[in-house]
């Protein structure tokens, strides 16, 4: 079951081999849409390998007419193009403090693309939901023992699994995605379909997906109730915290980069900002670690579910040690604090990101 | 000029490869003494090959009868063995937010070895001392362009060099090391003869050392004033800051792991602490992220320069998500900070080391 991190992630930078964890350097985040060998890599067993040919997707549970929905009769079916962003549930962690559980994640594991697929709503629809559905469940195909601590393994063997509430499945952008920028899905992302679920963390956009069951209620699992939730410290009888789900609002500086070098003059500080929420209004940039903030340019979303780039040109006249910050603000006015709550696995964190840099005496 | 992590680094993480840096995993620090394959490396040139037969130290300067050094010749003189602790001055720096720059060191950039040398004290005695000497530089022969920022490099090449003192010079302990852990230096730890300073941070201990030039005034030097330095955020018309130099009191926590998974019973939670200003006085552990201390058994210094360890007899009955913490008392009184002093270039980090355990109902 171990995964040789493929070809895919020779750009990337590998957190975690088995499975295959990678993610994006800053510089490589500077655009509109994100390519593909640049798009951060998040298993959680090692990657199926599956046939197209023999692939089929089961629908059922409370339907009327369950059935099992074939890849070419997937590709027949009206489709659409969304460009959207996904970001890890665990990007940034590594800069919590007091450190969090999981995969020491930088800031790169984000990345926006274009999507096309077909609506989970038109597959439903086609099934018939009986009135007493309250829940869908999305299942992939990468099964195994999850890692519950640094080299220990859960006891038994479990599919990746993750719920939604009926209303977010029937969400017209929510879809089964099988392309990716314009390509088929590679397998490290999803071969051949996906579930992509908008503004929600990526944990949520099933890959390699399998399985469509609707349920009558919640659904209880362990990447859902036991692993993407928000845990605070002590001591606690129940392992059950609040689920991890819609993408806070979140900047991040893509140039300059840590520790950069830089002479007195004219500089475009640039990054991207994004918000699960709303669309950006604001993103605010700081030279003086904070004490006082700068209007960034703001790029026009392309899409309600992608980041926006920004660029704020900074005139630096003295030579010396700078910090800078940027702060998004989205439409229902949401803010990146200072420094984002803590929680034990490191979740959602996004504080404002900040990145040193020297200004030396210009040429 | 490129290194690729030689033999010696496979036991290591590396943190850059060229120069190579790697530091130790937390669980191999478990030890009186380091084995030298668990050692850390910090270069900041290519590994110069040095061959003993045709190796010599200058030492001259400010002295009477200047001479060279030959390896024999050192290796003739009264000896003496110290068990000492080497600290890189960036240790824990990626555990500082907002984040700073330089090689991002986790925790494992220390160690405890056994060396053997003479004290430079008896070579500048054979040297005799001018009386307008006040300080002492050590140059390495490693040399090249130093990164003065992520891909860019100064426009000129430099060796890399450290002043001391006179005092501390002289201080007995002081040596010109030729042993580690009852072997000859490895090349990367400095063969065939690196400088030791005990209670400094590890820059002052120069390796592959080939010149001692004594002073009749300060230094003034790259690495010296302008990296190994204390530097504030803001604008700045100079580039001096305040030099690294004593170690300062701190503890790590070598056992449970970041992430750990323990039952409901009884545990040793374990590690070392030491300070370059003193033995250690106490150690105490929190299990709740500090709101209650408790004392550890500590043990005896075997060495005043050596770290101790330190173990914790926790008895945990309810399951929950903690925080551990280890702090660290000396017998100059000082103790470390829930927060270390935030300087822009990470050096010096003494934070409580804290490490997010959840345990498990018992079986």
């Amino acid at each position: 079951m171990s995964d040789v991190a493929p070809e895919a992630a020779r750009e990337l930078n590998v957190r975690s081999q088995d499975p295959l964890c990678a993610s994006a350097s800053l510089s490589h985040l500077d655009d509109e849409l994100t390519p593909t060998g640049h798009f951060f890599i998040r298993n959680h067993f090692a990657i199926p390998r599956l046939d197209p040919s023999s692939w089929a997707l089961s629908v059922w549970g409370e339907v009327e007419r369950p059935f099992m929905l074939r890849y070419e009769d997937l590709k027949g079916l009206p489709s659409k193009e969304v460009v959207c962003l996904l970001e890890c549930a665990g990007n940034s962690r590594s800069t919590m403090q007091p450190p969090a559980e999981g995969v020491p994640w930088d800031h790169g594991a984000v990345g926006t693309a274009r999507w096309r697929g077909v609506p989970v709503a038109a597959v439903l629809e086609q099934a018939s939901l009986r009135p007493n559905a309250t829940n869908v469940l999305f299942e992939g195909a990468d099964f195994g023992k999850e890692r519950t601590a640094p080299g220990v393994l859960a006891p038994t063997e479990g599919s990746y699994a993750m719920s939604l509430p009926l209303e977010k499945a029937l969400h017209p952008d929510t879809m089964l995605a099988y392309e990716m920028n314009g390509e088929s899905l590679p397998a490290e992302h999803g071969y051949p379909v996906r579930l992509l679920v908008p503004g929600w963390y990526g944990m949520a956009s099933v890959k390699w997906l399998v399985n469509i069951r609707v349920l009558n209620q919640p659904f209880r699992g362990f990447h859902e109730n036991d692993y993407y939730v928000f845990v605070a410290e002590g001591e606690r009888d129940t392992p059950i915290g609040q689920r991890v789900t819609t993408i806070r609002v979140k900047s991040l500086i893509t140039w300059p980069g840590r520790g950069g070098l830089i002479p007195t003059g004219t500089h475009r500080i640039r990054g991207v900002a994004w918000s699960g929420q709303g669309v950006i209004s604001q993103v605010e940039v700081s030279t003086d670690n904070g004490r006082s903030w700068h209007q960034a340019a703001l790029q026009e979303p392309q899409s309600p579910y992608a980041w926006q780039r920004w660029e704020y040109q900074w005139e630096v006249r003295k030579p010396g040690y700078y910090l800078i910050r940027a702060r998004a603000t989205d439409d229902k006015s949401n803010t990146q604090p200072l420094q984002a709550p803590w929680n034990f696995r490191g979740y959602a964190v996004n504080s404002t990101h900040t990145v040193p840099v020297t200004v030396r005496p210009g040429d």
